[in-house]
């Protein structure tokens, strides 16, 4: 049987591209919301639920630390990182210049930036709550209206693409997290995902715990702060680290760790994401 | 003559609530983006800009970050911390239980959470630029609409208050910052905002950088990270740390950063933000 695998839909969402790429013979579970992809790994509706993390770009994706924080006791076991193309797209017919409205999800407005101050300075910016919304806001509003969406939206919602890789940046990329109960076991090349918080502030806390880390040579590919929602100036701390929490030296790291903090959560080891050959 | 100050507008906003916390005899001069408010001021405009930078319960405000690290040369020369109260609010007339959907600014959404899932679950929510575009939105929308928004904004438009302090968290606050031409001089009790970034990838060099301040007992308020926009898992690293650039063991330590860093930007020193007698 198909793996049911969850995901932030509607469909033609980079977040359906992503399940497609972790594993294309998915059965697709599309969610309204993040924290409704990982109801319904908990719940049993499906096995996985994948959801994005951090875009390089627009930095991280809230929504997705703060349920791992704060709400959720699933466990990463994949990561999978997904290149973005992002496309200006309009109903058939419409002529660019008359261009007068731009609809898109304000991450993606924000990762097309510079391309609409250039080209559509004078247009009006609409946040709409999915790339997928902001097609079909597009299609019912005027013939002056185009949206910022992948290129699968376009075929999905039978508009046309006017322009095509508009975002700011190239490199552009967007790394997504898979959600299960258990974590991956260890392969040799992993990463570990974990938060931890303070339980008062003092110099030099934070120092010491990437001491435990530098002191056996383990790099961090992240460290991130997320505030803890109680007051300003009160933050948990995210670490990507390299390596399994299996592993004697990172075991021996994340016990020292645990020593230091109030609140330390694994959200688990998984193996380094590799590009598939092209 | 009065002092003219930019902000987020359009009026009815936090940002010009908090403009007029920081200077309440200021002529206010509001902007369309976080970019604008730093171009009055870059461009004589505005004699200074006051933009938010960080809420307790969402985090950074990353529009303000990038603008910071990569498009001014604009000085930190204060900060304010603005309690946030959010509140419901509908056309006079409107019947609570009628509502069918709910808009706001993601951000305003996002500290709604509960409140929303528990009252309105069945509601739909849509994204707006602001949170007074909301009310506007609200206003033109069906009889069964409702906005988040603080409460300045209903009295401007003419609204009526359904519900208040309706934020998830109590202790919801937002941090601004005043951007001018030039820092703040030496107060006693001061705060000094700075980005850094690696030239290459290296286990620990964050650990000794954070040494730097340790080693000087220098407690930091914040460190936070930011994607450089040049590929996933690059990063610029931003840190707030107690004291003034000015003063001799934290001048000490940021040429010590600078040596280890490939750059290091220096937004300012300013004030610590004491809140007024109530």
């Amino acid at each position: 049987m198909a793996k049911k695998l969850a995901h932030l839909g509607p469909r033609g969402t980079f977040s359906e591209e992503a399940a497609i790429l972790y594993d294309g013979s998915a059965s697709l579970v599309p969610c309204p919301t993040v924290a409704a992809v990982a109801s319904a790994v908990e719940t049993g509706l499906a096995d996985e639920g994948i959801v994005a993390i951090e875009n390089s770009i627009e930095g991280s994706v809230t929504d997705t630390l703060d349920l791992l924080i704060h709400d959720s006791h699933l466990a990463i076991n994949h990561e999978v990182v997904l290149p973005i193309t992002q496309c200006l797209m309009a109903k058939i017919g419409t002529v660019p210049k008359q261009i007068r409205t731009v609809y898109s999800h304000p991450q993606a407005l924000g990762q097309c930036r510079k391309f609409i101050k250039e080209h559509y300075s004078g247009a009006a910016v609409v946040a709409a709550m999915s790339t997928v919304a902001a097609v079909e806001e597009m299609k019912s509003a005027g013939a002056e209206a185009a949206a910022i969406a992948p290129r699968r939206a376009a075929e999905l919602l039978g508009v046309t693409v006017l322009a095509h890789g508009i975002q700011d940046h190239s490199g552009n990329a967007t790394r997504f997290v898979v959600l299960g109960p258990e974590d991956h076991p260890p392969t040799g090349d992993d990463k570990t995902s974990i938060a931890f918080s303070f339980a008062e502030d003092k110099p030099g806390q934070l120092y010491r715990v990437l001491g435990d880390f530098a002191a056996l040579g383990i790099n961090l590919a992240k460290i991130e702060s997320r505030p803890s929602k109680e007051s300003l100036g009160r933050y948990f701390f995210l670490v990507d680290a390299n390596g399994h929490r299996l592993d004697e030296g990172l075991a021996g790291v994340l016990e020292k760790v645990r020593a230091r903090t109030v609140t330390l959560k694994v959200f688990g080891s998984y193996p380094r994401y590799q590009s598939p050959a092209p």
